[in-house]
């Protein structure tokens, strides 16, 4: 999902400049009052690793940590178990012990497998159900989101180190390999871990529950889909104890997979891209119109930046905010920052 | 999902110069072969509703369509309809007629609910609809990141205007508004679009299933969670007509909804990444930083990019890709391109 802008490149700098001109000198006013404390930053403000920049304007739990992910999937579960094991009673299906019950309704409810096993029997019951699914759904994103594909990207640099070990890659190769092909080594990654919990689960439900192998591969496709028919399930004690680790577990890996594939998807396309970008002719109309202030030539900066335009990774809206602050900046308006320029630009105004 | 790319800052230019001088070489003499018949492109390239560019080098089929969504559910439906009709006398459950049940069945696998009130009762049939489910799951991926996201994007424009008739927003200021809230206004379509189906389910479980209003309200949450315990599901030939078109739109509109509110967090820590980066005071050690060809002031291109990395929309090695093609066609080394040194880069070389 790239942001596509088929109208944006009507925002022309001078058109933003006109409509926001006495914004844009609020702004500056307020901006020459406000003493900065942050120290000087790198590109590494953006890494999810990397320590928060130490800024006064910067949020700084900007990455929600696997901490975060497991504070919020204790909290659900706690309160999940607590809850329907008092309301235990109104609880109808095939049952074994009270807190296990409690702990697997919880998964199949989180999860939205939703066997029917064991269904809410009365209205408060089925309300809470229902704030448990929704509130799962939001959960299990989360997880997708921030948990797994943080711990995907932490075990991504083994798998490609392995597979490539015999090619003896440097440094610079190795990075380069990760991040042209992120997406595959992730899919990748996750497959395999996916094929070893179909067995895992196949396996159990065929020694544990006495399925036979159809129908305990049948139980495993319908459960990991989130399915659910609800025809095989886990029935024994200690099939819903492995239940509740295995269906959080495999449920979460397929979505993460599919997620991946659409990935690997985005990366084609970009890469795709990127190389049509870097490798398609040069023309008079391109180092015109890369030629931003005008001058007859093309500048490193200016080339580098036609070229982002050209491989979808920025806009001319993004180019347009930042010239705003570069003209303020600029006060002697010679098309250049020099350090007089920023004294000027930066110092307090002379009367209060 | 950002790239985090904590590693990345060590590829240097010239680390990768090294490394990549004879692909580099070869890659020029492929290029200088090669005939140009593309068009000068503007960034027009990445927006999914404009015309594809006609380029011999980039795909034509980048952006699936809305068509090809339709016609992916359109096949998917057709064959499912088909196999669950002629297996029939294997699906096991409460019956109504079988065209009906054969689609009810496809939609409820296909969107992951399973009920479980048909459910495959053969070997061939759990298998079949094993293949289904996996199928259903990559499908409903497709439309939720192709289909929705575009018919969303397309009443996006049209809410936006309705919200702000009263405050005559000029065209730019339109489109500023319609960029830096993307998110939040697609959330808000979708949630309006999700209380329509919910009050639509619950008032056509209540008249026609005969369900209480709680039962009702109950089996729409489980269904567009896709938890489907069950218990409760549609039961009627009508109940299942309007279940199959009801089913796909609610479970996909509130998984859409979820993407959002995902794509709103992220929007936001963009917007305070932006506005961070925008904001905060320029310091000598910047200008330093973004002075790309070492002259002793920042052009504004080279502000722009510095900027840009800040904000984390680029990196590192966005820029050392493309500064490779820089070098490459500045023939003459002066650091900026002109018309002179593409021809000369791009002119056939003397000996075959």
């Amino acid at each position: 999902m790239e942001n596509p802008n088929s109208l944006k490149e009507s925002l022309l700098p001078s058109s933003l400049e006109s409509s926001h001109g006495h914004h844009q000198k609020a702004a500056v006013k307020r901006r020459r009052f406000r003493r900065c404390r942050s120290a000087p930053l790198t590109d590494r403000v953006v890494n999810g690793d990397g320590p928060a920049p130490s800024s006064e304007t910067i949020p700084t739990s900007l990455h929600p940590s696997l901490k975060k992910v497991a504070a919020f999937l204790s909290i659900y579960l706690g309160v999940g178990v607590i809850c329907f094991y008092i309301l235990e009673p109104q609880i109808a299906g095939k049952k074994t012990s009270d807190v296990v019950d409690a702990f697997y309704f919880c998964v199949v409810t989180m999860t939205t497998v939703g066997y029917g096993d064991l269904f809410p029997d009365s209205v408060l019951a089925k309300l809470l159900a229902c704030a448990f699914a929704f509130s799962g759904m939001a959960l299990v994103g989360l997880v997708l989101s921030e948990g797994a594909d943080y711990l995907v990207e932490k075990q991504e640099v083994l798998l490609v180190r392995a597979l490539n070990a015999h090619q003896k890659l440097g440094p610079s190769d190795f990075m380069k390999e990760i991040e042209t092909k992120k997406a595959a080594y992730k899919c990748l990654l996750v497959f395999i871990v996916l094929l070893v919990l179909i067995i895992t689960g196949t396996t159990f439900l065929a020694l544990v529950e006495k399925l036979d192998f159809v129908d305990a591969f049948y139980c495993v496709c319908a459960t990991i889909t989130t399915l659910g028919y609800g025809d095989r399930s886990f029935s024994s004690e200690e099939g819903r104890v492995f239940a509740v680790f295995w269906i959080l577990v495999s449920t979460i890996c397929l979505a993460q997979f599919f997620l991946y594939i659409a990935e690997l998807h985005t990366e084609r396309r970009q890469n795709a891209l990127i190389q049509w970008a870097l490798t398609r002719r040069v023309t008079n109309t391109d180092l015109e119109a890369a030629d931003m202030d005008n001058n007859g030539h093309v500048e490193a900066a200016e080339f580098v930046l036609y070229k982002l335009k050209e491989m979808g990774k920025i806009t001319q809206e993004d180019i347009s905010l930042i010239m705003e602050e570069f003209e303020e900046l600029d006060v002697d308006q010679s098309g250049t920052l020099s350090l007089s320029d920023i004294k000027l630009a930066q110092s307090p105004p002379p009367i209060r």
